[in-house]
């Protein structure tokens, strides 16, 4: 996520004076919209639940140093050894330790000193889920198993908090709907006033289907999850804005999360990293990348309705450079936010403002300033030399796409892949599928430990080896100097023995 | 279109008090964000340009009158049947006079009774487009090939007028580039004053792309097509707005359109109508349809940020039915325009509103109102018993396809079908690829009437043959009660030589 944010981190001011002039993310519903569990959010640090594994919680002092995933398992020294810009040493989970679950392999890098610290953070958690009900013979809560990769800008601190406490949102959310999961029937559209009250536990007080005059829609027991982890996103998002003064919450962070519930996988992406399965060979997309070229015009219809977002400063209209004074009346290209082509207009006053969104590619930018347009966090992001915010432009909410892992026979070497975009700059799908193939035929099937060399390969290959003036891949391109961060999720094997 | 707008009839109102009490349409920008060549959009009736065929200006009077298109050559006699609701013959251009342009096939019925007269409008043409530079030893004109399916809705006036103009509306904006698509170079960012002037005819006035700064997108042939065919959908909109109490246009319509130029097939759509190619048997879609479920994030969105578009009559939010007042308190599923999934809110006073999006399938409605949210007129349509105006939450913005004809070596089966709703009510795209595969077979690939057979064929197939309550198809399934208009456009075959 490096350069992702240009100048941005001298304008991250903890001022206690804009929180009030920063408008509302329209982007948000009301707060009488949100779920209405918002008040049990687990906040910081949240007591933790019995079979949650993890780190302890953490204190605020701690918080605010350098970190790295505490499934690493590293002393004092290795931290220092995973900090050093010059050395780059991949880390991943000690061989002799505790195993990640679901036999996952997982390895990182530190960017090339682009950043004083790595600002990816990464979780791995199996996550009991207990029901609100507390009736004697009720059914019994529910495991999922949670993959998340964070990859942070303008600080760690998002990304860090990110990966403490999503899963636990999730968790929450989950907690309203466990008996709807495990039940084979409708979900009920109606639920008796809030979760917790004594008539909930009585499931007799479900308003069923039936009493429900028609027409009404069918909501899938799938689509419940998808909702689950939305709000869960949504209530994240909220939680790092309440606590950005207290806490020192600096900047934000891409999220990409995998959550394994009843056999299916979540994936959920709200930024620039990246999820591909590779199943015999053949690779499946399982996110798409949200910038500023992505959603532009998502980003143009905020700016056309809300002007005011715009200061006096950004024009909603695209150009294919920035246009001159010297212009003024001249018919150049332009679009906007209804349209993909490009048509001629008078070049008007207006029309020299900066546009909102500009660049190409990798230097692509909302309010040249930062380039996701997805992701937690970057409730103080201004732009360069102004007040004005760019929060309401950053939307928190992640595409969630379904992977149903029962329909398919899968063999050992069927992963899912998950990288931050440090990986995905210097590679693409196919390289990572021919690495997948390169490097699992190597090991036995059974071998605890070829899910992780996949993903010391993967690192190790988009990071390069240093040479002169870089860090060089084999065909002397340059390699990612960006934190690099990837998960690799056996499909089949040693790891859907879990499931 | 059918039962598409509901109730929409009786509250189409030619008020002149009402213009200005209606908010700007929020997908519209700014006039002066609109293209410059606004001023010299044709009027109707519009001057003919010389080589460009097609029905004489209508006046007024005949306008408002039934009619169909031109090129079906229909006699007094024939208007008649094609009008008679319970004969439902299919029309199709008489084989003994002219042909179609590009071997084109066509065929259409009237629906069976629902509405007075035929709302679906076609057009076919060959259109000469003209620089606006008069030099001597200037490149030359272009040509293009057009078809256009307009399905109304509440009246036949928005269809009637698009099938005249719209095709007139492109043409004025491709004048502006046509030297620019006919040279290889990459098209100048930037154009000196406005077209038609002095300064024009000169070419080195232009631009280069040197001299202007980096970096710059690069902007492709392709997209100034398609920025002039959503340009030109938009100057039709707004020409229906500004004629709509003079001229009685009534009603809106749906618009798919496929221009070939140079080489490609740009196919623009926007509304349900539906395009798609059958190569070699395989099905390539060429269209999407824009439903209040397929658009329902666009449309929750505009009413989170203008709120006063809802009145107080309507809500946001979604829900799997409506919410009953009893139910105040309780918690139902819901989702915002921030959610793909469903999550449990607890119900207060403003939930109790209507849901700005309702229903399912071919029942879902905007505002309780309309099925479709991409178009062309409107203008006039207010919520039933309300003067809630729908148009802000339509969009005239058509996407646009591109298939590269060249790309691709085609047999004279492999064809291009355009289909209004009525037909893919009751059919899809694999029975549509079986009937091609079936019909095209039994004519030689030289036979002319193959591609109307092939549409005729079509058009029989979804209205079903007359039995005991309605229209039946073979497999005593009801069949479309829908207008039905269809063409079949030859990628290979007689069609080709024309490009």
């Amino acid at each position: 996520m490096l350069n992702r944010v240009r100048s941005a981190v001298a304008h991250l001011v903890s001022s206690s004076g804009t929180q009030s002039q920063r408008p509302k993310s329209p982007d948000l519903p009301n707060t009488t919209s949100a779920p209405s569990s918002a008040p049990e959010t687990p906040r910081s640090p949240p007591a933790r639940s019995g079979r949650e594994a993890g780190a302890p919680p953490k204190t605020a002092e701690t918080r605010a140093s350098f970190s790295r995933p505490t499934f690493l398992q590293l002393s004092p020294g290795g931290l220092r050894r995973a900090d050093d810009h010059a050395g780059r040493a991949v880390q991943s989970p000690p061989e002799t330790g505790r195993r990640l679950p679901w036999s996952t392999g997982y390895a990182e890098v530190i960017n090339a000193g682009k950043s004083r610290h790595n600002e990816d953070q990464a979780c791995c958690e199996v996550v009991y889920v207990e029901s609100r009900r507390s009736v004697p013979g009720a059914n019994q809560g529910l495991c999922f198993y949670y993959w998340g990769l964070f990859d942070g800008h303008a600080g760690g601190g998002a990304a860090e908090m990110a990966s403490r406490l999503l899963h636990r949102h999730i968790r929450e959310q989950l907690k309203d709907i466990v008996e709807i999961l495990q039940d084979r029937s409708p979900p009920p559209l109606c639920l008796p006033s809030t979760p917790g009250t004594p008539g909930f536990s009585d499931h007799s007080h479900l308003v069923s289907p039936q009493s429900c005059w028609s027409p009404q829609k069918e909501v899938t027991h799938d689509s419940l999850v998808i909702g689950a982890i939305e709000s869960a996103f949504q209530l994240m998002d909220e939680q790092m804005a309440q606590e950005r003064h207290g806490h020192q919450v600096e900047g934000g962070c891409c999220a990409l999360v995998v959550v394994y519930l009843l056999g299916k996988m979540y994936v959920a992406n709200a930024g620039d990293s990246r999820a591909i399965i590779i199943r015999n060979g053949e690779i499946i997309p399982m996110s798409r990348e949200f910038t500023p070229e992505t959603e532009r015009q998502r980003l143009q219809l905020l700016g056309f309705l809300k002007p005011e977002l715009l200061g006096s400063e950004f024009t909603h209209l695209e150009f294919p450079r920035r246009v001159q004074p010297k212009e003024l009346g001249q018919r150049m290209l332009y679009r906007d936010q209804n349209m993909t082509g490009w048509a001629y207009k008078k070049i008007e006053l207006e029309d020299l403002r900066f546009p909102l969104v500009c660049g190409e590619g990798k230097k692509a930018r909302v309010m040249a300033t930062i380039g996701v347009t997805r992701g937690l966090g970057d409730h103080n992001l201004k732009v360069c030399s102004s007040t004005l915010p760019i929060k309401p432009f950053l939307s928190c909410f992640p595409e969630v796409r379904v992977y149903d892992l029962t329909q398919y026979e899968h063999c050992p070497d069927d992963v899912l892949v998950l990288g931050t975009d440090g990986l995905w700059d210097v590679t693409n799908d196919s390289e990572v599928a021919a690495t997948v193939d390169r490097v699992l035929s190597v090991y036995e099937p059974n071998d605890p430990s070829r899910y992780t060399a996949l993903a010391q390969t993967l690192v190790l290959g988009a990071r390069g080896i240093p040479r002169d003036r870089g860090w060089r891949l084999p065909n002397n391109k340059l390699g990612s100097g960006d934190d690099i961060s990837v998960f690799v999720i056996p499909l089949g094997g040693p790891g859907s023995s879990y499931s």
